[in-house]
């Protein structure tokens, strides 16, 4: 493992997900310098009065002057247009910062970045919560997850370096793949089990009898993530949108062939599904709870 | 709140939810005898090595003899049974005990006890666990959750006090609803986010990128009670199949909902849509999180 030895680290956006990365690297005693630019002040003050950030900009191009690594932290579609504003204008450089970005699609926002600069490393940590802003930023966020990097040919290998380094020292693990996979397997594995989410919830919103009031522990861990931000995920469905349909329509079928097992009241069908998903899910569960005394980092209760 | 005073409470099935109750009642200051009958001596020994009963037997008539409350810990399809062969044995006594199920279907498992029992109130804990077995019981399981009583017209009120007053002691808080409300409600809020859980970790079983292995928190949490009991969910999805697949039909009439907007790219549908659901779900945290300290007792953690 490399260490991370960067000087400066500039986010470009700061909330939940690039607060907690500023914690994790504090956490683990990088000692560099901290700062970042963003659309609106009051965020950022917040993030200093937090501890989070030494100090921040409005001005994107003193922002971006003196970093090391140029960390975007931002929803999907203006992540892409952070991009294309900023690859160009570090490009011209002698000294060219690395750049990355944790948006949670890679080919759309890629292909908005337009713009062919070998030290940007495209990546997404894949860790979040319902909650957002920097004051829902968590130390542990990242801690034994997984973050997908999704370098091309012409990516400097020494940029790839630093990202990872930077992301293991958050306590992640780095992943490699392509684009499209990429882009494919979040669909099936977040972008779709979000829309589920949502869909589940609506229905409920729409109860006659307000059945949201009887949920247990089933129904809170089921409509979580509904409780996300609604700007966010409108620009994952709008900008993963071929996947996303794809994944659905495979729940769909899903869906739809329980419904017939349950309507032909066929007790041993369903019994084998059921034992399929307990044991394919138990397979994963390593995964899925990387540290079992973590679990609840992205619970309710965490504010 | 009417104190618990019962001398004796049976158990007819020990398991996760039998084992949680007994916890329960002894962390409250309850002491009165705590036994068990059922089926396979294992699960009984165990519970009376991990001392959440004082004793068991194998024999049902021996088991109900001098029980004042009995409290049937079955899946569905069981507990029915086992109402339908107690409930006449009690009848014929002077000293008549209280009866309570807590199965996740009423209709059904009161139709199969098929006897009028006026001490039998039909009961049902909104509180559960991936997990099964006497080794998963959780003295906290309970704290905050409701329980639901369906009794019915000639239902004794002493009995239903007994009942709510067990259940008071463990922590819940009680609603009375009828039959047919409960088992909609239930259908919508517990019993088709399971199968929806199950569609969706199918839908990833059988995934050519094998995207689970790419989960982070939304997934664990949207897949988690795919791990439960197989055959305790097999009898409600068979038990509860009309409201179910009511239920169902409309968390697919959302999906397709939004597939269509996601495929017609409407972000402000999208935008509205999430918004809706953000703001729904975040008003019934109180009741889906009733003790935010506690919100971990369901997750995969805890064994």
């Amino acid at each position: 493992m490399v260490r991370f030895s960067a000087n400066s680290v500039v986010f470009l956006g700061l909330g939940l997900i690039s607060g907690s990365l500023a914690l994790a690297l504090r956490a683990a005693g990088w000692q560099g310098s901290l700062s970042a630019w963003g659309p609106r002040e009051p965020s950022l003050q917040r993030g200093q009065e937090l501890g989070i950030i030494d100090g921040y900009t409005l001005d994107l191009d003193e922002a971006i002057q003196s970093a090391d690594v140029i960390v975007i932290g931002a929803p999907p579609m203006a992540s892409g247009d952070l991009l294309a504003t900023v690859l160009p204008k570090l490009d011209a450089r002698d000294q060219r910062p690395v750049v990355t970005d944790m948006a949670s699609i890679k080919g759309w926002v890629i292909d908005r970045a337009g713009f062919n600069y070998s030290r940007f490393v495209p990546g997404h940590p894949i860790a979040g919560s319902e909650h957002s802003g920097v004051d829902s930023a968590q130390v542990r966020l990242f801690q034994g997850r997984e973050v997908i990097l999704t370098p091309n040919e012409d990516t400097d290998p020494q940029a790839i370096e630093v990202v990872s380094a930077m992301w293991q020292a958050a306590g992640s693990r780095i992943t490699l793949m392509s684009v499209a996979d990429h882009d494919a397997a979040l669909a099936a594995s977040s972008h779709s089990p979000h829309m589920i989410a949502y869909a589940l919830t609506k229905a409920l919103a729409v109860d006659p009898l307000d059945a949201m009031r009887h949920g247990g522990g089933a129904l809170r861990d089921m409509t979580r993530i509904a409780g996300s931000d609604a700007l966010m995920w409108r620009d994952v469905a709008l900008t993963n949108r071929v996947a996303l349909v794809d994944a659905l329509t495979r729940v769909e079928a899903e869906i739809a062939t329980l419904k017939r097992d349950i309507d032909a009241e066929d007790g041993s069908a369903l019994e084998a599904y059921f034992t399929t998903c307990r044991e394919f899910r138990r397979s994963h569960d390593a995964i899925l709870n990387p540290l079992t005394d973590l679990s609840s980092v992205t619970d309710d209760s965490v504010s």
